[in-house]
């Protein structure tokens, strides 16, 4: 009834390309909140978030699968194991909402995908997960249609920004500040960051 | 039946973001390369396009208006005097397809937008023009929501990547080589650019 939806995860010093503007533990602390309003958002889609980690990490909310290979490893040796429909969403996208996500499950093909921003894969929709392997990092969303094709299964592209904006960069704060409306956005407006408009393009400043 | 599309639409030096990888003249090919498949996806998905530009321009197959104002002070001028319906759509979005502005156009609600990326606004869809005006430039998403407000107009904010993704800087290019497949894909193509990946980041090189 309810599909695990898989969050790999990576609890400790994530989210390095924001270093310029954020420090370890607050990056730590970010990547948490942000964990937290994908989990919500999978919730409120009635799926089941289980975490997949490469370190020990407790939480004491969701199920947590601690693996000792890497993002391709873990999920490749998870999901010939998924019996039924499988979701795999990474944990950067903190616009997620419960409509998007259903528009992901409600798919009447084989499989759903949805690209992140600069080629990668964001959310990925199994319905029979050892049918698939995944092959992240790159251009994954090119690699990951050609899977499909190669393995015969029908495969939709969603069309949603909220489930193609990952954040990594300081520019993609710009989105979460104007669409968020979890527990990340509020954390970001806790240490001090808002909207700014200089020469007509937006952008973020901190006010420490 | 057929509600106009205004795009507004400036041919001479676009896209100057761009600067660095491609000439003047390429640039002006590459925005009515792009300001074509706009028109193809809004007339798949039957609407009718006119161009709004400030500076004189022939087109053989769509209206032209010409206006003597910025792009605020053209559709200003215009959506009042817009009996019916009427889409706003910018031109350099050459991912659009039908779909996509259908999801648009069959709002239930007074009025649909879709965001651009950086707080900006790529498509606005109006029942009753009459009763809106647009505020363009800097995060002219929070402004148009604000006037929606104060006009006591019903919005609905749709989630698309499609629409959400402006072509401006040489990231986007990503994007357009990833998920296009018009004419402005084409002459990309043409001009010698494929896509790159180093260190796992994916980016396009230009083949001379």
């Amino acid at each position: 009834m309810c599909p695990p939806a898989l969050i790999p995860y990576k609890p400790r010093n994530p989210k390095t390309r924001l270093s310029a503007i954020l420090s370890q533990e607050e990056r730590e602390q970010f990547a948490g909140h942000m964990l937290s309003d994908v989990k919500d958002a999978v919730k409120d889609a009635l799926c089941s978030p289980v975490l997949v980690c490469s370190e020990l990490f407790d939480s004491e909310d969701v199920q947590v699968t601690i693996t000792d290979t890497d993002l391709n490893g873990s999920l490749n040796e998870i999901l010939p194991q998924t019996a039924a429909e499988a979701l795999i969403i990474m944990a950067d996208l903190p616009l997620a909402n419960a409509e998007a996500i259903r528009r992901v499950t409600s798919t009447k093909m084989d499989m759903a995908i949805v690209p992140g921003r600069g080629g990668g894969t964001n959310v990925i929709f199994l319905k029979e997960p050892k049918r698939f392997h995944v092959d992240y990092y790159g251009a994954s969303f090119i690699k990951h249609m050609k899977i499909a094709e190669e393995e015969g299964l029908s495969c939709e592209v969603i069309d949603s920004f909220r489930l193609h904006t990952d954040i990594d960069e300081e520019e993609d704060l710009v989105e979460l500040l104007i669409h968020g409306s979890g527990k990340s956005r509020a954390y970001l407006e806790e240490l001090g960051f808002s909207l700014s408009t200089e020469k007509g393009r937006v952008g973020v400043a901190r006010n420490r």
